[in-house]
C-alpha cells in the first residue's frame, strides 16, 4: 500500500521501519528532519511537509500528544486538509477520548475515515514487530488497512466501531500497567524494610503468581533503579493517567487508584522525574519510608 | 515422616491429604471433627485434641489468623506445650509478623524448631500439590521438612532464617493480588461505562501484556460478577490487607494502595460481603460509577 | 460608578442588587432575561446583548464556569471587544488558573484592564452583602473599583498584581471546604456507626475546637442529611476540585486530599446528586459504612 | 475531693496543678519521680507506687497510649488491685475503644467505677484549665466527678452511659485536627508554589471562613515551619489515627481520609519526625511539591 506515516519517535521509527520491510511503500514526515533521514537507507520517501505525507490511501500517526496530533491533523496543510477522500487516518497516538470523539466527526465531515489504533508494547516489541493493536473504527476501513496492522504486530483486537473505544481501553491499559508499578513499589519498600532483598523477592514473584512480561519488566526496571534511558517517559505516563482520570470525569467513574498513580507522577516530576522511565514512579514507596536509594 | 496436620480448611485438607498421598504418617486434628474424618479414608489418623498432633517430627498448623493460631499453640495441651525436643513447627498460616516472631521466640525458648512456610494459590492449586511455598527458618529445620514440602507444592522459595520473612513476603503477596483486583475492577468500570464489554476487555488483556494467571483468574470473576462460593472470602484478603499495613507500620512504611484496599474490603463487608470471594472488591468500582449489577 | 453585571445567578442576583442598593448605575445582562428583569425594580437598567452591558466602566461577570465565561467574553459582541479602552473586566467566577492567565493577556492586549475578583461565601452572605473578596491585578485598577467590592462585601483581600493568584487561592479556599465536608462526614459515620448521636456530636464539636461557621453550617447540613435545595450545587463542587488539581498539575504539586475529593464528587453525580448541595459529599462516607439515609 | 493523679506529662501536670490550686487533696505518681516533685510546691502529695495513688475517691489516669495505661491498672499493685470499692477510675488518656471496652468490664467486675473523660486542648489549654471534656459512664459516676472536671475545663460534654463513647469521640476530633492540618498542608503547597505568600494566605483564611482556634494555630505552625518544640508529638498523632481507624475496623467503617493521614504520619515518622510536633504533617505536601525547607 501507498501511506503516509508522521511522527517518527522511537516507536514510530520502529513501525515505519516494519511498515518498509513488508513491502510497503511508505513516505515519512518528522518535526525534525534527521528522524526520517534515518529511514532512507531502509526505503523511506522523505515528506518535506505533513501534506505530502497524506497522498496516499492512509496515513499513520504517532505523536506525544493532543496537542502534537491536533498540530498536524488541524489547520492549513494539516491532516485533514490533505488527506484524499475516502483515504483513511490510522491514529495511533495515545490521545484523549475527547479529542478521539472530536477527529471522528471531522473525517467524516470530511469525507476520510478514522481509525483508532493505539499500541500496547515498549520500543523493543515495536522494533520486532510484536506490538498488539487495539483497533476501533468503521469495519470496512479497518479491513483495509490489516495488512499494515500485521507488518508492525502481532495481533490486533477489534474493539468496535466507534474510535473512542480503542483509546479508552489504551488508557486503561496504561493504568493497568502503571498499577503495577505502584504495587510492585510499595510491595518492595514493604519487604526491602523488613530485611528480604528485593530482587529475591522479585524472583520469587515472577517465578510464581505473576509470571507475566509486565512485572518482569517493570519489577526487574525498580529493583535494579534503572530507570535511564526511558522506554517510555515519566511525562507521558502522566499525561497518560491524566487523561484517563479525564476519561472518568466525563464518564463519572471515580477512579481512586488512577488518583494516587496522578499524584505519584507530580511528586516524580517535582523532583527531577522528567527524563526517567515511568516506573520510576515505583521508587516513591522506597523513598517515604526513608530507604536510601 | 511421622507429622500432625492442624487446621483442616478447604487449604489445609488439600494440603494433608497429598501429605498422606506421598506416603507421610499424618495424624489430623480439626475443631470440628467432621472434617479430619473426611481425611481417614485417604490414611490420616484423627488427634482427639491438638496434643495428639503434636507427636510426631513435625506438625502443620494451617488456620485462619492469629487468634485461631494463637489457640492452638498456647495455652494447657497446646502446640508449644505438646512438641517434642527439636520437632518444627511448620506454620503455613497468613498470620501477622508480630506473631511469627512472637513464635520463633517461644519454640526455641522450648528447645523446638519453628519454620515459617506460608503457601501461594488458590483451593485448586493445592488439590492439585500446585501451591509454591515461602519458607524461612534454620537452614536445618528448612532441610529436614523439604519432602512435607515437595509432597504439597511445585516449588519451594527459602527466604532466610528468619521466620517473619517468610510471613512478610506472603503478606505483600496477598497485597499484590489485591491490588490486581482493585486495578482490574476500576479499568473495567471505566471501559463498560464508555461501552466496551467487560469480556471482550479481559479478553485483550489476557492475551496480551497481562497473561498471567492471576489477571485471568480474578479479571474472570469480576467480569462474570461471579462472587460465591468463595475460594478466598473478603474477610480473610480483609485481614490480610490488615496485617499488611501492620507490619508496613511498625517498619513506619507508607503503604497508599493497601490503605486504599484497606478501605475498600470495609466497604465490602459493611454491605454484607462477608461470604463472598475476595475478588468483590472489584466489583466496588462499577457500584461507585452507578453501574448496576 | 457606572458599571455592568453580566451573570444573575443566585450569587450575582444577589451582588447586583447589593450594587444598585449602594447607589451605582448598574446595567444587567443574563441569558434568560427573567432574572434580569426581577432586578428592574431595584432600579438596574437591562442589557440586552453582553455589549450592551459592555460600556460603563467596569463590567462584573458572574458565571458558572470557563465555558461559560468564554462564551460572554470572547467572540463577536463579546467583553472583550466589547468593553472601552481603560474599562474594567472584574471577574468574580471561579474559574481555572489558565483561563485567568489567558484573560490577563488578552485585556492587556486590547488595552483593558482585568481584575479577578472571586468571592468567598454562600447565597445569604452574598444577599447581605457580607461576601469576602480576593482581589489580585495591577493595584490602580483594583483602586478603582474599591467601591464596588464594599458594596458586595464585609472585606477585601489584595493578594498581588497577577490576577491568576486570586484565582488559585479561590480554588484552595473551596478545596479546604471540600475538606471540610469530607473530614466531618467521615468523622460524623464513626461516631454514629459506635452509637453517638450526630447532633450531639456536632454540637460538641462546634462548641469546642471546631466554632467556626464553615463548621456549623456544613456540619448541620450534614448531620441532617438536607442536601436540597442546593446553595451551592455539587456539579460546581466537582468542577473547582478539577480545577484546583489542574493548578496543582501545572505546577507539579501532588494533592492527595483533592484527588480523594475528586473520586467523592464524581460517585455522587453517578448516583443523582446533580442538584444536591455539594455537602452531600459529607453523606458518602456513611454510605460505605452501610449506614441507611 | 482525696484523689489521686497518675502520668505527669505537659497535659498530667498542668491538669494535676489546677485540681490542687481548686483545692483538692492531690496524690500524684509518676514512673519518673522528678515531675511528681514539681508539684510538691503546689500542695500535691507524693505516691510512691502507682497503688499509694489509688486510696482515695477517685484517680485520674493520663498516659500516653493503651500500653502505658495497661501497665498502671493491671497486675500487682495496678489502678483496678488497688482502688476501694465504688472508687472511680477517671480516664483521660486518649486510648482505643477496644481498651476502653475491657477497663469498663474489669471495673464493674472489681466493683469499681469506670469513667472515659479524655479531653480536647493544646498544653497552654490545660495550662489555662479551658480544657474541654469529653465524658461518658454511668450518670452518677460522673455527677460525683464533676467538680474535678470544673478544676481543669471549661466545659464538659456528657455523651452517653458507654464510657466508650468518648473515646471514640475523642479519635474523632484528632482526625478532625489531622484533617485541618493535611488540607491546610495541600492548600499552602499549592499557592505557594503559585506565588502567594502563605502567611498571608493564612491571614485571609483565618480572617474569613476559618476563623477558628484550629487553623490559627496549626495554620501558623505549618507556615512558620516551626515544629519544634512538639506540643503534640508526631508519635502520638500516629497513634490516634491508628486508634480511629482500628475503631473504624471494628464497626466496618471506611475512613479514606483517615488512611491518608497515617501513611502521611509514617512518612514523618520514617524521615526522623518523632520529636517534632504533629503539625508536620502539614509540611509534606510542599516536600512533594519539590518545595525547600
Amino acid at each position: 500500500m501507498k501511506i503516509g506515516f508522521i511522527g517518527l519517535g522511537q516507536m514510530g521509527s520502529a513501525m515505519a521501519a516494519n511498515l518498509l520491510k513488508a513491502g510497503h511503500d511508505v513516505t515519512v514526515y518528522n518535526r525534525s528532519r534527521d528522524k526520517a533521514e534515518a529511514l532512507v537507507g531502509e526505503g523511506a520517501k522523505i515528506a518535506a511537509t505533513v501534506a505530502e505525507a497524506c497522498h496516499g490511501e492512509a496515513v499513520f500517526t504517532m505523536l506525544a500528544n493532543d496537542d502534537a496530533l491536533s498540530a498536524v491533523v488541524h489547520g492549513e496543510g494539516g491532516v485533514l486538509a490533505s488527506l484524499h477522500k475516502n483515504a483513511i487516518h490510522i491514529s495511533s497516538s495515545t490521545i484523549s477520548v475527547a479529542l478521539s470523539e472530536r477527529l471522528t466527526k471531522e473525517h467524516a465531515a470530511a469525507g476520510q475515515r478514522f481509525v483508532a489504533a493505539p499500541v500496547f508494547g515498549r520500543p523493543e516489541a515495536a522494533a520486532a514487530a510484536k506490538l498488539f493493536i487495539a483497533a476501533s473504527g468503521e469495519p470496512g476501513a479497518i479491513a483495509a488497512v490489516a495488512p499494515l496492522f500485521e507488518a508492525i504486530g502481532q495481533h490486533t483486537f477489534v474493539l468496535g466501531e466507534e474510535p473512542k473505544s480503542a483509546n479508552l481501553v489504551k488508557l486503561s491499559g496504561n493504568f493497568l500497567i502503571a498499577s503495577v508499578i505502584e504495587s510492585l513499589g510499595e510491595a518492595m519498600a514493604l519487604v526491602e524494610k523488613g530485611g528480604v532483598d528485593r530482587h529475591e523477592y522479585l524472583d520469587l514473584l515472577t517465578s510464581t503468581l505473576f509470571n507475566a512480561p509486565v512485572y518482569k519488566t517493570y519489577g526487574g526496571l525498580i529493583a535494579d533503579r534503572k530507570f535511564k534511558p526511558a522506554g517510555f517517559a515519566a511525562p507521558l505516563g502522566q499525561k497518560d493517567i491524566r487523561l484517563a482520570l479525564a476519561a472518568g470525569e466525563a464518564l463519572n467513574v471515580p477512579l481512586p487508584l488512577a488518583s494516587l498513580l496522578r499524584d505519584r507522577f507530580l511528586t516524580l516530576l517535582a523532583h527531577g522525574g522528567e527524563d526517567l522511565d515511568w516506573s520510576a514512579v515505583g521508587a516513591l514507596a522506597a523513598m517515604d519510608a526513608g530507604l536510601g536509594d
